[in-house]
């Protein structure tokens, strides 16, 4: 398995240590190099030009977004301008929401609010997206871990679980899911729609946060959930978000809810009594500055340049250094965020512990699974996009240091890996 | 009672009606010429110098808003940095959040979620504001009336009311009060945060919209209602909200809650499983435009310059016409966005619906009061801010004529008034 041993990779330890590093890799964040590709963004607006549609983005009203704003999200996600319900900066937020709503006042199908049923459980394909796991766990939601493989989620096991009618909703990320960057296959796609679940407010929850987020090759359609789950009978079963936080400046980005037009009406309602209206001034100037989806493909086109040699350095590490010892095995995504590596058992925790004495932080190791319990202690999360190119060399060579270190850890010290 | 039969307002009343009106008085929404007065804050952000404190607000992060922004508020509000959470557009969606919150999880004190309480109740000072009633109804907690008077809410009856241990908080706005426009007294201030409630987490959520709202004469200090309830031993008791919505552009405003560092604590604890951050990129911009609380105050001015004459416009015609008749009062605010009428018993309704017939609509009558139910039938809130002046002149006269004629129709068509 090579020639390395323990006291060498002990030694490579302890020069970065004393490097004093400070590297960050921890969450799905651009870079400064993205953030640039969005200069034009904050002068796009002018303020004599901010009625659309008859509407006055400078004042209040307007509840489900700018029409404008609606077209746009309409034509990216294939759907109708109907089904978008246009929010504020966050996604995680608007499906927070959900969550709220269905808890103190139920979903369109729901018998009850959820806080009135004697307990509710969600799926959590696993490893999948801490912060959606967080939502539901801050409910005192029972989370539920299903396997999520190359075509997505296992559909036998989430077909049995879905009979269970304590069982609400799933979280999924159909393209480049977070952290494995897979894209769901057509059958999975199909068998979601098509789910029969016990519960009648059963909720798929489909963050489709990557849905034009290509690292290398060209734009992959995905195809239109609301519309299979019509055709499968099931035209209230699904709620579909995306935002542009990765597509034009995190954190001041613009949000949708896509569902039928009766959940659209349902949730409208409700959002009525908390909202007169999402910052229509920020959607009509991003939607000024995408203008369309062709407009929005070209400037992905630009992310991705600045993301792929980010990717790149750290899978060529992983290439020259932890291949040949075969200790790892690792995903190679076209598109989304991260990249996820896979220890041997019970050395990931250990790995991410020692990136962070050597200066490097990771994503907690075990965050992609619920309640941060990956019960084989092997998954890690890497997020390359942040750090500039050079650090994420720097980076990967730290990381496959500690891999290694905690590798032999586990093994004893004394045995070459 | 005058010379006017009810021959001769009916016929004033079809002339309106002949005119094809279309007024709209119904929302505090300021005008176009309150927008004006932002005209330079779409471009004050350079795209180079969007770092501050060390937080770069194109990118995610901060969950407690820019620290630029906390201070911001706290300077206005005469608190510090610490007990301020700055968030998104909105101060109700903030509001109708702590409530959510409170179901789902509980606030600080609480012994379980409010939605495993067997009942929960909620105090509503009236008239108030609709929205704010709306809130607390939407999760289903009763609303109790409680009598405002010029100095505040009968505190008497709040202390009563909150021996019930089902009476879980209340909603003030301490300063022009929508929608009388009344000040809180400084009695009623310190009864208020001496409060002894029996449920102990109950909330008071201080909604000051209207804290440098000036219309007339010289800012008015309020004290602070954190300090006060420190002082009376009830840190955690107040939930403070404000928003630059009426300060600079509505709906793309920023809004902030404020309460002692224990509960932003606790808040934002459950606020991390909902969001990354707010909108900082906007924070940033709001505090580069505004400034600080003296440059705050001097473009407060402006927009009492602009409100001033509608106000005055409205309550000219009211002088003229309905004053000698003595078949209403009203209230004449030093601030805020409302006149409150009273009409005779029984009249606002027809008022309100007669208005409708003529092209003008007013806010719905008994709005102001839970459920829409005012006991009387006599409170008509009025909203000059929106339509240029000579249109809330022609609106004035108007309203004038189909109050009259409304008293006309319940004293018996054929006597005078």
């Amino acid at each position: 398995m090579g020639n390395y041993v323990y006291e060498s990779v002990k030694e490579e330890f302890e020069q970065w240590k004393g490097q004093g590093l400070s590297l960050n890799m921890a969450r799905g964040k651009p870079s400064l190099e993205q953030l640039e590709l969005s200069r034009g963004l904050l002068n796009v607006l002018d303020f004599d030009d901010c009625v659309a549609d008859g509407v006055d983005a400078r004042n209040y009203g307007e509840l489900a977004g700018m029409p404008c704003a609606r077209r746009y999200w309409a034509e990216l996600l294939d759907i109708t301008p109907e089904q978008c319900f246009v929010g504020g900066n966050s996604s995680l937020n608007m499906m927070y929401d959900l969550i709220a709503k269905a808890w103190s006042n139920g979903l369109l199908h729901s018998e009850r609010p959820w806080s009135q049923e004697e307990k509710v459980k969600f799926l959590c394909p696993v490893p999948g997206y801490d912060r959606h796991f967080r939502v539901t766990e801050s409910f005192g939601i029972e989370l539920i871990a299903v396997k999520c493989g190359e075509g997505g989620p296992d559909m036998d096991q989430v077909e049995r679980l879905a009979a269970d009618p304590q069982v609400k909703g799933i979280w999924c990320v159909p393209k480049y899911s977070n952290p494995d960057g897979f894209i769901y296959s057509d059958e999975v796609i199909r068998r979601i729609a098509a789910l029969k679940p016990a519960a009648p407010d059963f909720a798929v929850i489909w963050d489709n946060a990557y849905c034009v987020h290509e690292i290398r090759g060209d734009y992959v359609p995905f195809p239109d959930i609301l519309k299979l789950c019509a055709q499968a009978g099931n035209p209230d079963l699904v709620f579909e978000f995306a935002s542009t936080s990765k597509i034009t400046l995190p954190g001041s980005g613009m949000a949708v809810m896509a569902a039928s037009v009766a959940n659209i009406q349902h949730m409208s309602k409700l959002m009525d009594a908390q909202m007169i209206s999402c910052d229509k001034l920020n959607q009509l100037r991003l939607v000024r500055f995408l203008k369309d989806k062709a407009h929005t493909l070209e400037l992905m086109k630009k992310h991705g340049d600045v993301l792929r040699p980010r990717f790149d350095a750290f899978l060529h590490a992983l290439e020259e250094e932890i291949k040949p010892l075969g200790i790892a095995r690792w995903t190679n995504p076209n598109g989304g965020y991260f990249i996820s590596l896979y220890t041997q058992p019970g050395c990931a925790k250990r790995t991410v512990a020692l990136c962070k004495e050597a200066g490097l932080v990771m994503t907690g190791a075990g965050a992609a699974y619920p309640y941060g319990n990956d019960p084989d202690d092997s998954h890690i999360r890497i997020a390359p996009s942040f750090p500039a190119l050079k650090d994420v060399e720097m980076a990967a060579k730290v990381f496959c240091t500690c891999l290694k270190l905690a590798t032999l850890e586990r093994q004893g010290n004394e045995c070459e890996i």
